[in-house]
């Protein structure tokens, strides 16, 4: 992680320490640049950071606010490490219905930018929030990539695992939604009827270098899942 | 607009103009130095929003990259600029169902930061793209920052008006969504069925100093309406 990166972290972590919300002013860049021990231009870059992320806006000559419209149980769509993050006051669990390698299909060699010969795991899961279903997941990984997989990682954090033990470097992602409807099969595991309206997100997850490694699809519960997006204006 | 945010937008512009898609490589920084005629510390500034923004990546010692994973006719919930920019290639017309100057409710004077004696334009429009219904919107305009509208100007681009007319900086928005369900009277105007599923999409758009200036609601035609969000990892 870059110096700047770091210090972005700190000060994220200082807004919630100190419980700042919305309008609530930030010390003046001094204060910052002596607070977290670095230089100057350290402190405008992880400002510049926080800003394009929706945590802070500036105001010239008026000083740093925070910006926290953030809602309970919304899922933050442009947050790129899966709704994990933004869901960590709940109880999340993971029933993994299947994990296999597979062959990938044109749509998938597209997506993962593969060859016919490259193998891909397959991993569906029904993902619970308090106990109730939350989302079906179906998601493929792209094994030059994401060497191993098994039952036991796919029924904890996937992506905890890439990052903390392959040592991936996520680097962004596009997703991709629309309301969808669900097939029988679906509406089961969801505890829903047939043809109910569903949140359909695919999204597409890249490494640090472009790569992409990750492609999946999730079938959001209607009536369970809330989505976040914050807007920067250019 | 600050020097870099200008560079920003000319090097979207060149990717435009190069129709360069993902995974395209972009000159080298002395080469975009030298082509804008800007310091090096502006265009490395305008290549860092640009990868904010999800533009391109940046891979240490390999390179500028371009990443535009877009897919035509899917509204960018990001750009806090309303829809129009990412639909600007279509057909976008506004039928005016209601315009007039309202007293907030409690809802409303909490999402604006108004006073019981504030007063707030309601516009009530149905959207069309290419001719179809696209979505119902509800939208309300705080008078102390939109002092004067009509319905010129509401079957028009409201956000073009603000924006060149009242010189307004809009500065960034929240965006919070999940599905809901139509009435009679909202299944009309989008020639669908009571009950049916609509996107519910509810947004706040802030000045540049913080002060909200919009909250507006949005309930868009099930089949009509795909979104796209393009997500960083820090």
């Amino acid at each position: 992680m870059l110096k700047y990166e770091k210090v972005a972290k700190q000060i994220e972590q200082y807004i919630t320490d100190n419980q700042l919300s919305q309008g609530d002013k930030l010390p003046i860049l001094d204060e910052l640049t002596e607070q977290f021990k670095v230089s100057k231009s350290t402190i405008i870059k992880a400002l510049d950071i926080l800003e394009l992320r929706g945590m802070i806006y500036q105001v010239r000559g008026s000083g740093i606010f925070v910006r926290q419209q953030k809602r309970k149980g919304y899922i933050n769509m442009a947050e790129s490490r899966g709704f994990k993050e933004s869901l960590r006051e709940f109880d999340l669990t993971s029933k993994v219905m299947a994990l296999k390698l597979i062959k990938p299909d044109s749509h998938l060699m597209e997506q993962l930018d593969l060859e016919e010969d490259d193998e891909v795991y397959l991993v569906k899961r029904v993902r619970y929030i308090e106990e109730s279903p939350f989302c079906i997941e179906y998601s493929y990984y792209s094994k030059k990539h994401v060497m191993y997989l098994n039952q036991e990682i796919a029924e904890d954090s996937i992506f905890t695992y890439i990052m903390n033990d392959l040592k991936l470097n996520i680097g962004f992602s596009d997703t991709f939604f629309r309301i969808s409807y669900l097939n029988e099969g679906e509406a089961g595991h969801l505890e829903l009827k047939e043809n109910d309206p569903a949140l359909r997100v695919e999204t597409t997850y890249y490494l640090h270098n472009g790569q992409p490694f990750n492609y999946s699809i999730l079938l959001y519960h209607k009536d369970q899942a809330q989505f976040f997006v914050p807007g920067t204006h250019y």
